[in-house]
């Protein structure tokens, strides 16, 4: 069960909505977000909603069946809205894309992406400082430096940013130079970095799928940031592994239409990794905006075949430009159903 | 390599190309289908092309070093064209839509199918009467009798029907009564099955990729119904098992996307059984087409709630409606690209 | 439910007895095998046994609310016993070593495979002359001229043999000559293929799980055979398909365990594919034993290198010596547990 | 390539070495353990080993093609020694088993769970105190005061412990009351916390395979902690996320038997994860034993229905005594071969 406190609850009538959920046998969690105040009540036990939903200092009393509970739409059928300012908004209904190299490399690249991505009037630049590596030898970004620099020049450019934090020690470090946090693939289940992320930060967070994550483990782990205190949250498609080998990854568009049934966040879909072929990107993008998504999150670079990693499945900018605006045009259509 | 041989070779220029190919170490394989007189080459060591070429009774010759051959794109770039009589054509640049129920059920069903088809301009009707199920106590259909009702019906109303064999002795006894037949999932590997599509008759064959198959285990399985003698094939993606249990199926729109540009058959998608789940059909029907598919194949049906069978994947008239038309604009929107 | 009938039982009997049954809602399967005469109904509603238990005929009454009722251990607890005459006996309790080369080639490798067995002594060959091939291209095998020249070395020797069959066809030529038949992994599914293992034979069946298969798919796999008229069943993990690309396949002891506990057909193990790989086959057969198979299959031939198929995971005589050996001894060890 | 150096290399030395592989367009990593110092190169090109070999402050080098390097046998051949003081001791040709609850619980637990593994002469003891969670409302461990309470009852008792860290910070803290840390499933790429449980700490560490993790993947985690300082290793095989729903995991077997052959670090088997069913985790041991594994770790307690987590994977002290006798006799039979 979700309850919803009143505005301005005081403290003993908190205190006898919790005795009266421990009552029922339900386990009860404290949840404060920078949007509002809940009890979330955990038991498999029926009761009747009325022998609570009557209490002082409750708006509203929720029944969720899910192992997730406050990322379901069950509770809250309006769906989220991520709010960056001056005016850049994802939300269901409008369509954001997210572009960018998969690292961060330098002054120059970074002003060539701003460039490429303000000529085709997108306003979130996604790219990597920390890369998370299968080998300890490979490059794994320029850091905190590398964050600086680029958010400096995307914050003179209007352009917001996205990048993947990958540890604790990170987030405060990060906090003033991110627009949106992304938790990569392989830190899904990474609870503390979660938990984390919901204590720590306003900051919105977009949480990628992982690398064989169900559906509802991703929701789960939406779960763990929103109760730690953040309920600015985005959940990404970004393919799942298979036994197929012909490409890097099964991109699972039927997720990205099951998620849009089952909770209230934004979906965003990553054709990049979901196919890993740079030839195959542009129709897994259009796919995935039949599917439902709310945005697509690509890997652009000015040359894909020198960038420091994922080139196989990286975009140039003339590709880019060409699934910018054919992405927007299957968004329109969409939007006519 | 495949040698395309040309029109009325004779023997001895056939006995003379057949020893130079096994002088390279190559296996030769005779294939005669209805459109061309082939020999197959196959083997790994290098070889001058020319050395072949000037032969006498020699059309064309290609090296293809794909594992399959004659369904290559590497040696055919023009698409495969399949033609159904009655301007019912099969073809990339063009959008076929099949639609009808899992199993046949009756006369009064196969009516209302065809009427509720033919009222969106749909002229191909899907159906079983062959069930392969995987409880041996469960409804298996209507069989040979249910086919020869359903086709005249079927006919009388201007329609073709694509429907799934089994085994090598339905062929013989399906083939009057078939426009198009299926392979299913389960049978993507009955390599005798294949075999027999190939030598007995001259219908087009629907392959599904099989349960758990490769992309590269789907186009062989077409190379055993080509090199059998008939080139008339379509390939369908249907979604594969993985470890996800929130869908029936995981739905794998990169395959539809790797097909396209591996082979010259044309590639259906089968949104039904790639989700599994009624609700989501559309979407994913719908990113099909974006993915590059030529035709979509979906379950439908008067009641779904009393279908035989596969009725929590099966729409209704007015669902199927609404998705036909959608599906179109959809189409026009790709070609518009 | 199963209904054992009464041997003798009068058809006005039965014919009480499934009236009865169809008034329970129960939908009844009548199953004659060479053991005994059977009563299946499907059905879910709850009933009381003892309103039909009375009735004349019946010899015993079972409820079982597995998908696979027949192969079921709820409904007979003593294992199935696999007489093949001449005192070779596949059952729980013993433990039977099948082995042999991929693809039967000739007499001098037949004889010299018998010789090697015979001094080892084993008494079951294995072996195919319809060999299932991803590609049309590849070597398929000897067929039945090959099978009757394996069967006649073999009978000389008081060898038994168990080859694959691949379509129903095959059954009637191949059944003289056949001690087990086999079913391969790709067409555990084909259930055209196993409904007529079931009715037009009398000779054991091991049937190969898919592919991809699950356990439960096994055995209604199983259940088709034995509804079709006969028992004498093997089950076979043999490695099941995943991400994983350092083996061939995954082996999955689990299903060994798992199969013992619910069926009372005898599990044999076959390391040779589960594994792929000729230096792994021992590990994983002799902790296919430790899992509780009740025999195991494997590969081997006088030159793995030159084998026509499956080279890379056939052991030579020596190797295979050693294993049988081992394998022995793990036996011992688990029986004396 | 690996370079091993003297020890007391001098500065000087050193730098002529990184220079001479830097000019092999080798990128060279120093890494510098408990054990020794080396210089691992990571690059492409074919280089003559003799153009480096003989430079001053160079004990050995080897060629390493693998992806991994420092924790392949291609360089090390003889195994890794895990010695824990007090004679206990985890390496190839002995066999360790870990055994106790999911969850530590309190005292009680700890003395009971204690005293029955003493009883059968087992010196490691498992537990968890920090818990990875699907849900954040789930029971997440007793944390540090449960860890020291833990580690004092068994130090008293003369008995190792094995538990799991879930993030950097914890290290510090945890590091006087840890005997062998372990990383868990989800959190075998959080390449952070590697990277830390290498220069961070001197104990050893087992690694558990990823959820859908390869075997590359895992020796490549290895590696992240190798290269940061700590060779201190141990692998764990804990089952795979397959489509199959009759068991929790897929225990993999094949990949015991293939480790052994691509590391020098000993490996572990976790049945009680690899099946996830209390009556099939004894067969899955004895199996991992006969495929190879050095050590197998498991779960019991007292009362296995009361346990705090895992309890349907929990065995209770009695079968926990028969499986330990059954898996020395096993193991003993193995050493024999």
């Amino acid at each position: 069960m979700i309850i919803q406190f009143e505005q301005g609850i005081e403290e003993v009538q908190k205190d006898a909505i919790i005795n009266r959920v421990k009552g029922l046998k339900y386990k009860p969690t404290e949840v404060k977000t920078q949007k509002g105040d809940y009890l979330v009540g955990t038991g498999k036990k029926d009761f009747d909603i009325r022998s609570i939903g009557y209490m002082d200092g409750i708006k509203d009393i929720h029944i969720v069946s899910d192992d997730y509970k406050l990322v379901s739409k069950k509770w809250k059928v309006n769906p989220t809205v991520i709010d960056l300012g001056d005016g850049v908004v994802i939300e269901e209904g409008g369509f954001q894309i997210m572009a960018g190299p998969c690292s961060i490399e330098g002054e120059d690249q970074i002003r060539k992406t701003i460039n490429h991505l303000k000529s085709q009037g997108i306003t979130i630049m996604r790219g990597g400082v920390y890369k998370p590596r299968s080998s300890p030898y490979a490059f794994r970004g320029l850091g905190i430096e590398g964050l600086k620099l680029w958010y400096e020049l995307a914050k003179e450019a209007g352009m917001k940013i996205i990048t993947e934090v990958m540890q604790v020690s990170q987030i405060a470090e990060m906090d003033p130079y991110v627009d949106i946090y992304q938790v990569g693939a392989r830190n899904t289940q990474n609870f503390n970095l979660l938990d984390e992320l919901g204590k720590g930060t306003d900051k919105p967070v977009m949480i990628k799928r992982g690398i064989s994550g169900t559906i509802d483990e991703l929701l789960s782990s939406a779960e763990y940031v929103f109760s730690g205190g953040n309920e600015r949250l985005l959940l990404c498609e970004r393919g799942i592994r298979t036994y197929e080998k012909a490409t890097r990854n099964t991109m699972d568009l039927n997720a990205v239409a099951v998620l849009k049934e089952k909770t209230h966040l934004p979906v965003i879909a990553d054709p990049s990794h979901g196919i890993g072929l740079r030839n195959h990107v542009e129709p897994i993008a259009l796919a995935s905006i039949m599917a439902g998504a709310d945005g697509v999150i690509f890997e652009s670079h000015e040359i894909p075949e020198e960038a420091y990693s994922d080139g196989q499945q990286t975009l140039n900018f003339s590709e880019s430009n060409r699934l910018i605006d054919r992405m927007r045009k299957t968004f329109e259509l969409r939007k006519s159903f």
